[in-house]
């Protein structure tokens, strides 16, 4: 198997995306890492190590993080995120990952790979934090803000085989994310949805709450892009907020300062729990080929991280599946 | 003024209810409050206070907080909240507040005080914590599952209304919840709503992401009831998750025990500034007379300060500004 990494996109780029390729490329020798940038700049990088399944695709190229992302695609065609989604959609690459501008890579993977048949709109799909670090994956996260709900039963049916291939989970509990336990909660959207995710061929359970999301009582959350924003960002906000008052707490006094001496570990342990960027790659699913969102911070072991989740995800044959049992239906 | 008190709705019904009532009594003599509910039960709280301005409604019926709300409204015509519903219709009572079942509320709202001409759709619209411990004013928070543009212009108007009116505050800030910044993001709904709040009578500062409320970069949040169902709750769920996985790391060791007795005031502290339970009633905006709701857990602390709000709010004729400047349009 092949896959393109954006040598260039990411707050690390290229170095650390550069090292993670290289700790990856050496752990799986069978796999190929395609290493899209400008050339000058990544090879300083590699240091001289030349492994037989690490390459570098030369492109001029760079779309930045505050491009706006529809005209970056059309018009940086010689952009790193480009050329690898071209190599994916010319199947040179299985997969291709990238840490650069999300709204681009979206648009990337619309534009460039393309969509599956039968999809009507690809769906980001990370995996939020939970209490008992197995997390959920959420999805949609952003790519379409205004979804139907045949979108929603194909969120479901996509996030399932993802959750059952990439992270082996048998049977998926999916959840809605609504405003109330009950059938019958919820707008126009979800109360439709709900209907077609109870005959899908998935393990729906109900509705889910967005207080309930980190207690983990479903594997694949499902909501639209802007609902799924919201929950994001409220539970960032919130716990970065906490965190961030606790701190002041804990500079107080003296006595205080000791308090906190004694909780650092655990402090730092929680802070990590609920950071979502911990958790490695988001797919972008319902593409004519995988692609791998990593986000923008991602050093060499996130990087390394999400090219294992490509790997499963490859191995697993997760598009191919999920084409089958779009097309099923 | 006059005030009618559902006595029997909430968790401490009606002793707590009644108690609250009291308080608000001997403290504004100009204040009659008009106990509604089970005579027999409300009595013995009443402990042989009489007071010139508070007086019991006899109501025999009391909608449960199980209850379905719209047959619970429709079936329960001599129930304590459907009975102050009518004295407000009726202008017997100016206001009206209810710590009991918050759908009934809210058809009570609808069905029996009835809708303020030119409002579309009602909006409850509680105080959401914020760190700096002023809060801000959210709607809606549930009343309306599916808005429309024109409903969140309406929200923003009797928010700044309120927030003007009831809080002192004198150019609030409206922002526009959504999932990023820069004008033209978001879904449908908000993007129509940005062009209508852009040339609306108040003090329009653009979108607000959710992870931004708690440091309260504007005074009123307008969006639809779904989103604000979503951003409460999953603000309350992260918050109340990290306290209690702090509450098991002090629980550790006999090192981290001393470390939480020492942080133990700061805690309780950080707990209930994070709490939006303790910002009072929310009321329920673009009715025909004023409808208060109670959080259901309300002890007689909460339900005074009710009372206060609704005095506030009536000494500065909320309710006739809103159809005056709804109409103005």
């Amino acid at each position: 198997m092949r896959i393109a990494i954006d040598a260039m996109g990411g707050d690390h780029a290229p170095d650390l995306i550069v090292k993670g390729a290289l700790d990856a490329a050496i752990e799986w020798p069978d796999t190929e890492l395609l290493l899209v940038g400008d050339q000058a700049r990544i090879e300083p990088h590699l240091s001289g190590n030349k492994l037989p399944n690490i390459m570098i695709c030369h492109a001029d190229e760079v779309i930045g993080s505050d491009d706006e992302p529809v005209r970056a695609v059309r018009r940086k065609k010689n952009s790193s995120m480009v050329i690898a989604g071209q190599l994916v959609r010319e199947k040179q690459a299985d997969a291709m990952l990238s840490a650069g501008n999300t709204g681009a890579l979206m648009t990337t993977g619309l534009l460039v790979v393309g969509r599956l048949e039968g999809i009507e709109r690809p769906a980001l799909a990370p995996v939020l934090p939970t209490l008992d670090d197995v997390g959920v994956l959420a999805l949609d996260l952003g790519a379409n803000m205004d979804a139907k709900p045949e979108h929603l039963l194909q969120y479901a049916i996509m996030g399932s085989l993802y959750r059952n291939k990439v992270h082996g989970i048998g049977k998926p509990r999916v959840g809605l994310l609504n405003v109330g336990t009950e059938e019958g909660k919820g707008n126009e959207l979800t109360k439709a949805a709900y209907s077609l995710l109870e005959q899908a061929p998935i393990h729906f359970v109900g509705n889910v709450e967005a207080r309930d999301v980190l207690t983990r009582n479903c594997d694949v959350l499902i909501c639209d892009g802007f609902a799924g924003n919201i929950l994001l960002k409220a539970m960032e906000g919130t716990a970065s907020s906490v965190f961030s008052v606790l701190k002041d707490s804990f500079q107080k006094s003296w006595l205080t300062k000791i308090a906190a001496a004694i909780m650092l570990p655990q402090l730092r342990q929680l802070r990590s729990k609920m950071d979502y960027k911990e958790h490695g790659g988001a797919p972008l699913l319902g593409l004519n080929g995988l692609v791998m969102k990593c986000h923008g911070s991602s050093d060499a072991f996130a990087v390394k991280n999400a090219i294992r989740q490509a790997r499963i995800a490859l191995q697993g044959k997760l598009t191919e599946s999920i084409a089958a049992e779009i097309n099923r239906k």
